[in-house]
């Protein structure tokens, strides 16, 4: 097979120190694994001990320094963050270096910038392990779904929520509870932010939204709505009426019936999201992650497993950098690319004003127990055109009445009018809460 | 992009005429299918209502025209059978084509011969579609999970099995009854034999197991047990118990020092399987199909979706056309093979005697209901060293006591002793049932 690759690691944290483990012990690994060589390591510091022992001559506290080592042929990019990772990829492809990243931050940002730089120079970045940890779901997104129109691509993609809202159904423990423990345990940051207000997620539905339908989005206008307003009420009367809640990223597209020669219409966000009990992510419970990809004509099919986590994010970065060792093995390709693997844009892609999402709504509203109350909030959906599933009066002594309404599909325009116009009902003291439903 | 990658299909039934379909109407998808051109179709009648329309010119009922048409450069092979399915794919090889194929009885059966001859003429033999019908599961065993140890593949992957289960399960209706109802709908065949009695599983998890373990085994040494002889009281207790009945294919290694070196020692097999409510397998119903891969350090992940059908199979086949025409753009590369697309044998396996196979036990026995019966089964266990989790006396009025035994983990030459022992007790009637218990 000839000379061994040469990898440089950006980073020695979680991530890197996986990835290290692996290269440093390839036995009944692929035989690919093998042929790859860590020739250089950046950390932040060079006196901090180290969870994986490395040869001294091997580690800097230099990144550049890795990126410009003529002996480095892939970066492996694991120290997260905006910058200065963002500039270390850019300086990796200018140099006509492969990049293997596990960063969804500076990919659903720099994304586009990073693409065309890398299609220029004719290297490969690749991003399994930037969405979903260990699960497989950027390869088969690529390389394995291109028959299909993809229809919706619908996830639980943020480990730390849903190990707090299973624990939160599982034994109705309040959500600043549950977040306590989650920190404790580690599964959340001290500052826990990106995790609980839905950031971390929409960055990982921006990178699946471009591969999907094969244009990028602008990250920063996908609306995204955390669990850190979540009331333990809500995920009680969720479990009553057969659902369970979830942090949900969903992508898809609005008008299927779109010429392809026009820009593809994409309704893209994150919310907690009330999910029938027989549905295939209700049962993704702790800190798995799901990812469900609806096409034709597929139908439906789901990515499931650990979707954060030293050796499972290391076994999605190997997983690249192998395919950049197989490709290699092609011998001398002047710099072109597999369009499959290189995932370059092929459409254009934009997202809808939000008012025009579609999508079937729980709604709490606090009341005065006053007879006919259920009845007037009905009408007040009815005059709009909103049909509804069920209303359900539910008795909380500190609070009078509590009603919920669950509605069919609808857009979230129309839905906000009917919402105007209950709160300003005099029996009805306020909205209390608005998830969307499935 | 240049000129177009000509496909030659064989056989038009229903997967067949799903990759026409595509090939037809490329809008929407990814734009490499547009690259793709169906340039000739061999059908076995040329009088029969086609389910799509062709053009006559691009008909013939000589499947080694198509493999002999030199605007063909990938045969695609969905004809089913061994014969003449073997004979043409080798053909097209010699040919030096690309194949892909949806034929899991070919490629379990004769899929060492078709890989070297492959290798030998530098071309790819693709067969995405053999297993799981559209969930995609070649793709990344072969290029997602290579940096893996990979410990265990167990999957439902029988539909018409599974829907026969599930249904038992959910309505508590009897085998032969659910049978009759799939044969209506046409989930199953006239003649289910390959289904019901688990042979299409295991031509599948000796696909999945070559791929997974690096090395190929004997398909025809694979113990296989269908569900043809299952009783809907198994189904019954099983419920009562916590667990869900699957036809379940395993495969995995028995012994994780083996080196690399030596022949790796596998236990594969098909037989029904007690399922716990709360493993991801469980909630598999209907047609459905999935397949969990656990290995080190990825851990557990799972793919899921629909196990058949004419859609999903040909999203399958188009992924494996697809990587065709992706590694075609890369130029003239004099026959080298990109070794994950290959998938070529690195390691050798071989199939552990049926004895040496380890796992949980469901077995019930027909006794007399007399005191003390209970204790001496449970003793007979004991004296051998195996040790039991439950022991479950269940009255069914007509025949006497029925008691059911779950052991922990036993060889299961281990568990046939204990089994002689007890059937020669003479209040025990005798052995009603043995099923595996995950």
């Amino acid at each position: 097979m000839g000379t061994k690759l040469g990898i440089g690691l950006l980073g020695l944290g979680t991530v890197g120190a996986g990835v290290a483990g692996i290269l440093q012990a390839p036995e009944g690994r692929h035989p690919l694994v093998a042929e790859l060589e860590l020739v250089r390591v950046a950390v932040r510091d060079l006196q901090r001990p180290r969870p994986i022992e490395l040869r001294p001559s091997l580690v800097t506290n230099n990144p550049q320094a890795v990126v410009d080592d003529p002996s480095v042929q892939v970066v492996v990019e694991v120290m997260g963050g905006i910058e200065p990772a963002r500039t270390l990829i850019m300086r990796a492809i200018a140099a006509g270096k492969a990049v293997v990243t596990a960063n969804k931050a500076v990919i659903a940002r720099h994304g586009e910038e990073i693409a065309s730089a890398a299609a220029a120079a004719g290297v490969y970045v690749l991003i399994e392990a930037a969405v979903g940890g260990g699960i497989p779901i950027i390869e088969p997104l690529k390389q394995s779904l291109g028959g299909n129109r993809i229809e919706r691509v619908s996830g639980i993609i943020n480990g730390t929520t849903n190990y707090i809202l299973s624990r939160m159904a599982q034994e109705g423990v309040a959500y600043d509870d549950v977040l306590k423990t989650a920190q404790d345990l580690g599964y959340a940051e001290a500052d826990p932010a990106a995790d609980v207000e839905g950031f971390d997620a929409a960055d990982k539905i921006a990178i699946l939204t471009g591969l999907a339908f094969g244009g990028p989005v602008d990250r920063d206008s996908i609306p995204t709505q955390g669990i850190n307003n979540l009331q333990s009420r809500d995920v009680d009367y969720a479990t009553q009426l057969g659902y369970r809640v979830k942090l949900l990223a969903i992508a898809e597209r609005l008008n299927s019936d779109a010429q392809t020669s026009q820009s593809l219409p994409l309704a893209v966000r994150v919310q907690p999201t009330m999910i029938p009990l027989d549905h295939p992510l209700a049962g993704v419970n702790g800190v798995n992650n799901a990812i469900l990809v609806e096409g034709d004509p597929i139908g439906r099919v789901m990515f499931y497993g650990p979707g954060a986590g030293s050796g499972p994010t290391a076994s999605a970065v190997v997983a690249d950098i192998l395919n950049i060792a197989g490709i290699r093995q092609l011998g001398e390709i002047n710099g072109s690319l597999d369009p499959l693997l290189a995932a370059s844009s092929w459409r254009s892609c934009h997202l809808v004003d939000p008012s025009a999402i579609l999508q079937r709504n729980y709604v709490r509203f606090n009341a005065e127990d006053t007879p006919g109350v259920i009845g007037r909030i009905g009408s007040c959906f009815g005059d709009r055109g909103i049909s509804i599933q069920s209303i359900v009066q539910f008795d909380a002594s500190d609070a009078g009445a509590e009603i919920v309404v669950i509605t069919h599909e609808i857009s979230q325009g129309q839905m906000q009018d009917a919402l105007t116009a209950i709160t300003s009902m005099a029996e009805v003291k306020g909205l209390a809460a608005h998830l969307s439903c499935l």
